[in-house]
């Protein structure tokens, strides 16, 4: 087992920030600056094009932090962030781009790229929750949860599917095409976040995913708006729904 | 206008509850006991074969006026609670006893007796609105939100599609076949409780449901559950959603 490599070390506004590498993947740890008791951890997996501390991955870090007192980490996907970009990353993004432009389906080429990526990328994230169990502040048999953004469901469906520590997810929409069958190995509780108005992903299939999960307790968030237009209080919806089931004390919304 | 007529006043646990009654027709309102200053309203409105002190009604008001210093007020639909029951009435409750037990369609018949209800009770809420507005604590310009469950839904549909007073409603599902005109005149912020294994409501109907409110905001809630499932935070959920609506305070759970 690799132990966490930490870079840097920084607190401000009562959260503490760590860079880290576990087997060369780059990471980032963000913790409560007054902590030494063990608290949940949060893996979150960011959304395609996106990086480890992208504002969407700070601004949900910062939530979960101050919010529910967890642990939050997040991993760099594979050619994404500070990590290196193969010629076959290059060839689909050229492609992803191509068909942008064209006003071509962009479905099969997100799923296919997606897919590709969740495969190398799910034992990345077992290596890396094997490695931050072994921090005291963590520790071995603590309650974990996973929060994805679409190229961060793409990985999360499967990873869950195959990661008996992870007990609770929170999912925000991605192509759903290819991760029907990991959801019904899923059987932990799940909340899933779609936009009713997505003007990229189809409805039905999107709500035929939330279908497969075989959880007992599953919650279906659609709102109104388009792809990008998440409304920001699902983030704090994501707190309390760890905070159910990690534990956890929840702070008033700043 | 009828002011509201009070037989009771009692308060306990930090809750002000006074029956009353406008234009005959019984109500309760629950109010902040400490408060002296104007607080929104919220008018719910019961499901059938309930009444205005259903445990179901008693456990979201408690939520709403300690959690965000809501007034919260409940009429008895016709027919029910402490309101006599028409033959007409009779005659319906009879044919749908007789449908459940011989394993028939419940469905019709209950979105046929809803839709008579609602016609009645739709003027008389707006009388209740307007009597209750009279109230020093509550106001003529007050914010306004509507909480329906089932009956309640059938009656807050038309109810909100025809008053502009309520600028918040959530709603949870009911038979939604009548309702869909109604909805499409909507355009205030709406939350929607569905359950996604409902025995009784076609999901797909329920879905047609949440697509045809014209409100810009609009969030679905759908939970895995049957009809009689709904989990308990979603009372707490539409606590916070009127007080991002219409303001007020959110304490922590009890």
């Amino acid at each position: 087992m690799h132990a966490p490599h930490f870079t840097t070390d920084a607190s401000s506004n009562g959260i503490r920030e760590r860079d880290f590498t576990v087997g060369g993947v780059p990471g980032i740890l963000w913790s409560p600056a007054s902590g030494a008791d063990r608290a949940p951890l949060v893996l979150m997996g960011h959304g395609g094009g996106h990086h480890k501390k992208h504002p969407a991955m700070a601004g949900r870090a910062q939530r979960l932090v101050t919010g529910g007192g967890f642990h939050v980490a997040v991993l760099d996907a594979p050619g994404h962030g500070d990590r290196p970009r193969s010629a076959e990353d290059e060839r689909e993004i050229a492609a992803l781009r191509g068909a942008q432009a064209a006003g071509e389906p962009e479905g099969p080429i997100v799923v296919r790229y997606n897919a590709r990526l969740a495969q190398a990328a799910v034992p990345e994230w077992r290596a890396a929750l094997d490695a931050l169990q072994g921090l005291p502040e963590i520790g071995a048999d603590g309650p974990v949860g996973y929060v994805g953004i679409g190229l961060g469901t793409a990985i999360g469906v499967p990873l869950v599917a195959v990661e008996p520590r992870i007990t609770a997810a929170v999912y925000v929409c991605t192509w759903p095409d290819v991760l029907i069958e990991a959801a019904q190995r899923i059987t932990v509780p799940i909340e899933f976040d779609l936009q009713w108005d997505d003007e990229r992903i189809p409805r039905e299939a999107s709500l035929a995913l939330f279908d497969a999960f075989a959880s007992k307790e599953k919650t279906l968030h659609a709102n109104a708006g388009m792809h990008l237009e998440l409304p920001r209080f699902e983030a704090d919806s994501a707190v309390r729904f760890f905070v159910r089931h990690l534990g956890g004390a929840v702070a008033p919304a700043a």
